[in-house]
């Protein structure tokens, strides 16, 4: 199972951080935009910088795409140096897909086979059969959107359906039907404790991938004790802009995971009593 | 407003069609494999053989992110060789994206911008909040995801919220409180026209993307009685792998052409008494 990547990642380095290298060409460093790889060389920066406290790193697509086929090559370099240099490190591509069957395959070689992700975030509205192609990699790992983090989320996310939250009915869908390859995971944002206990309480031990940490106001206490599955992990805790624009990525980095840890220690030992 | 253009194409040369430019590199006609730009090379001929025909062109993003750079390149010279020679044809682009906020100002940036698309397909889920940059571009078109035409589309989209499916609550949403700039379509299946003959009830002359006809069995006539708006518009019919893998594309766009213009002219004949 890939997710056995981020756990052993995870617990190798006592961490639950995820770095967001969203390399947005309007905020990285001017000394960079000299450079003929300018995202590149910063994502290679940062990497240097923050690879020792990452448990993962997730790139966002459109900061990317923003430059065409340039920044499409200057993420596929990212991802060969970190493959090169950190290969045990889990790789996420927030690309937030889903396209009907078989078209779903060009994401799948994109993403999975030629970039060399590990997992990507899926949307899940097109239903079971449109996204069976990308839940068939076995291989891989399929994050899907379920409760995220942004304050919009509301709108079509907690409209209630016999009663219960839609997030709540995919939360469902995903680990009762999807998850065959065990292969799936759920977005849902830090911002949300409330609704990601819930969540936790459906899915057993499966991982969330939780943004929000940071820029968006999530705390992380009461994420953590919503969040952390049984085994002390289930939690890829995402943090892009906070650390990658700070004045110190490395330091920055360094002082999340340890409030991360810190913070999931307390709590651990509480549930021990 | 963008839609102007589309419908100005349509009615000059009185189609509804668009060609879905699905340039799929494992079924393009091996002549082309050998050419510097394959995917390039077959889009220019099918845009050379159909273009009489064609209200709309639609490239699906997937079957270029395949090939990495080079398909993203290879769209871009599709999309400069549109507008250097066809430039009344309206695009879009199949992308099915969504992020937050600020972020989708890389798609923006991308589709619209880089690209020079004119319209493409976004999904609601992250709510108005999320989708708003997008939607604050009033010179392009956003065409939500409401009613797809594969058979998963049910697993969520006919979810009961208050006695109504989700579909209708996207319809509603998006008509009543997205509409601000007069820039929404919305994805309606030419499979379902019952699911169309009740969104155009609610969205008045709202253009639908309506995928499905011909190789996932969408029934012209039933579609266009359901679909077309006060004005004989309103619906962008789409077929792709029916006209563009098939041995003579041009035959087969003039056909659907003709059958659409037929079936359309019986029906508003029909309206008229």
């Amino acid at each position: 199972m890939i997710i056995d990547k981020y756990n052993k990642r995870a617990k190798k380095i006592n961490s639950l951080l995820c770095v967001g290298l969203d390399a947005d060409f309007a905020k990285i460093p001017k000394r960079f935009l000299k450079k003929k790889f300018p995202q590149f060389e910063f994502n290679k920066w940062i990497i240097e910088e923050t690879h020792k406290y990452a448990a993962a790193f997730k790139p966002n697509s459109a900061f990317y795409e923003a430059r065409g086929d340039k920044g499409i090559r200057e993420l596929k370099m990212t991802m060969d140096y970190l493959i090169k240099n950190y290969s045990d490190i889990f790789t996420i591509l927030d690309a937030k897909r889903g396209d009907i069957g078989n078209t779903n395959n060009g994401y799948v070689q994109f993403i999975f086979d030629w970039l060399g992700i590990d997992a990507f975030t899926v949307y899940p509205y097109l239903g079971y059969e449109a996204v069976k192609p990308i839940l068939d990699r076995k291989d891989k790992g399929v994050i899907l959107l379920c409760r995220t983090s942004n304050p919009g989320a509301k709108d079509f996310q907690d409209l209630k359906v016999k009663g219960k939250p839609l997030w709540q009915i995919v939360a469902e869908k995903v680990s009762n039907e999807w998850n065959k390859n065990k292969n799936c995971m759920l977005v849902v944002g830090a911002t949300y404790p409330k609704e990601m206990k819930k969540i936790r309480s459906i899915v057993g031990d499966m991982t969330f991938l939780a943004p929000g940490v940071g820029a968006q106001g999530g705390e992380l206490k009461e994420m953590l004790k919503a969040g952390l599955n049984s085994k002390g992990l289930g939690l890829i805790i995402n943090s892009s802009r906070g650390i990658i624009f700070s004045k110190n990525p490395k330091m920055e980095a360094q002082k999340l995971r340890d409030e991360i840890r810190k913070t999931k220690n307390a709590l651990l030992k509480g549930f021990r009593g």
